[in-house]
């Protein structure tokens, strides 16, 4: 396939076809190519943004620009199956290589676009970015507790990986479709309609009665996370009747099942106060690992509240391939966050590290399109393609 | 496709299938159903979460613990090109709808299994919650932070809605492969995997590091968002260089663009503070409409902070068909958030309202299978369908 995306939400999308055995050329401009190499970098030159986003991939320089280049990219879309971009709307046309032009070429293929707001509207043109449209959604709100409260991003790239995971699932939608139909169509999505779907089951209470409702620290006060001696958290999830009786006794409060407050869901949620004081009274006297033992004898959903370090060392983690370690020519053995969609007969892998060059695979390419090396040095001479640039 | 799922993630992604045009058949028991029915229940028993999560589905009550429910199953398999559940693993296997036995019968079923810590490892049998995976994968202590700040679960269903998001993925890639191979297989996606894939670009850092980065209220003193005269939050993203003159110029501070502290992003981030400092200054002198306006003129992508309400009369989530309307037979005109995976020639539409009556297509399913009347009464007579319970 081909891969035009930059940043986020379509390198994440096009790294599940990877995964899942996809060729993914990842077409890049000779200057600096995709920012994307450049996020969060390290003073090595390390960059874990572009390390999880394009592992498996390979890159290869063309400027669009360039009428050459443009006759090579449909050199090469006579042979995809998939083009993705994340340009803004029209970038593509400009280029002379818009869904029109490629779908009269090549009726199979089929055209991924990622934008920020959707293809209509007033905002289509507009720039957009993770944080823009997480606060845009309403989702940097509701995050921060709802309206009246400091809103908060609480984890910058929310928007633009699941954007990404939808931008992956529209693409093997319209794969599958043409199984059936034999012919390619162009496939959109945006990161807002991402961030509505995200939240949608929230939304949906303001979607019928016109407000949004506050978000509580805790969603109730037996789901939600409380501290302990030991300054760890928490968290427990008992979301239906059956865990009441179990929660009070996990917390040895079992004077509190019948308590008339507190027996019913309805008395939970209009003495929420009482019995969230109750709760965090509780846990605060004894460190978290005695709770935790405690809930699992009673079974009660729980779970430390850990940090990133901790999945280093999890076994159940490890045990199901979330994490694997890749060779790297460049940075050694280097663990990456791996395939989590398991297929039992035709498993994804990780197809290898980040291209450590930006057009590095410009050459291997080109000669599998069927160019000559003097065809190629001219490419070279004039600009058109790149093949070592600075990394 | 058949549908077992209850409560979220699987839920969502069968949404998905039944606005992409699959015939839905939704598997309860002919007890209380699924338990989503009841989740966030409104006086007047509408359920915000089930209406999100489950319109566009026929409702079926099977007793799957009955051998003849067992069958009638069996039947369905026969026809069904998608068979979709979450429940802890090894539940199909215990009423006899194991993987095995289902792919013996039919070779091309794909078999979907959602869950909540994968099928491998000391914790696959365990019970998992939304926030439990939240908190279990980090996500809950980095959405808080980082190491030493009290965690924040700051959007309930975050991981369900991403697992749901990459089970509907997991489904469309082995039904492609299917087209290739003649035949179905098991997938596999869990909560655990997915808050991972969520996470992968801030992940790396601590997969390369061995350590937590904390995690900053904004990214950088020019990408998060700052409080305006109004009280209002206006977030601006400029993620490069070339946005700093631009910015610096927006908020009338023209004389930090070549401020040597300032004037690269290296100096941005060792100075880090003292520039959060003259930008918070800044915005405060100033409503919100104001900086919009100007960080407009200056091209630097920017969204005033909004909440769910103002997405209802919002033009753009309009003009892109995000937001839509279904006729409710109990609820009237509802709005629902509506597909967002935009294919040109075979769109996803809104299959429908959710299933008021729990069992309602019973019948009529069971009639479709070639079950005549004195079957089926006999079937409900029995226990084994249900048809009409309380709803």
């Amino acid at each position: 396939m081909l891969d035009f995306t930059r940043y986020q939400q379509g390198p994440w999308a096009t790294l599940y076809l990877a995964d899942l055995g996809a060729d993914v050329l990842k077409i890049e401009d000779p200057g600096i190519g995709d920012y994307g190499r450049r996020m969060f970098r390290e003073p090595d030159g390390f960059s874990p943004f572009f390390e999880a986003l394009d592992r498996g991939k390979r890159s290869v320089c063309i400027d669009l620009r360039h009428p050459a280049g443009r006759d090579l990219v449909l050199q090469m879309v006579d042979r995809a199956d998939v083009l993705a971009e994340n340009f803004r709307p029209g970038t593509m046309d400009s280029f002379g290589l818009g869904w029109d032009v490629l779908h009269a070429r090549n009726p199979r293929l089929v055209y991924g676009q990622a934008t920020g707001w959707g293809t209509q509207g007033p905002m289509a043109e507009q720039p957009a970015f993770d944080q823009i449209v997480q606060a845009y959604s309403g989702f940097a709100q509701q995050a921060g507790g709802g309206p009246g409260h400091r809103p908060e991003i609480p984890f910058p790239g929310v928007a633009d990986q699941t954007g990404g995971m939808n931008f992956a699932l529209g693409i093997m939608t319209a794969l599958y479709v043409r199984e059936h139909t034999g012919r390619g169509q162009r496939v959109e999505v945006s990161l807002l309609g991402t961030q509505l779907a995200l939240q949608a089951p929230t939304l949906q209470y303001t979607l019928r009665h016109g407000i949004e409702r506050p978000r509580p620290f805790r969603s109730s006060p037996t789901v939600g996370h409380y501290e302990c001696s030991d300054g760890r958290w928490v968290m427990i999830a008992g979301i239906d009747q059956k865990f009441w009786p179990r929660i009070a006794k996990a917390v040895e409060r079992e004077d509190l099942v019948h308590d008339p407050r507190f027996a019913r869901g309805g008395g939970r949620t209009a003495n929420r106060d009482a019995l969230e004081a109750e709760m965090a009274t509780a846990f605060r006297t004894r460190p978290s690992a005695y709770w935790l033992a405690r809930l699992k004898e009673h079974d009660v959903p729980a779970s430390p509240v850990r940090g990133h370090e901790d999945l280093l060392t999890d076994e159940q983690v490890a045990a199901n391939g979330y994490i694997q370690s890749v060779d790297h020519p460049k940075w050694g053995t280097l663990k990456v966050v791996g395939p989590h969609i398991n297929l039992s007969e035709t498993p994804a892998h990780v197809a290898g590290p980040a291209t450590p060059g930006h057009g590095e695979h410009t050459r291997e390419v080109l000669r599998e399109l069927g160019l000559d090396d003097d065809r190629i040095r001219a490419l070279e001479a004039a600009g058109t393609v790149g093949t070592s640039p600075p990394g």
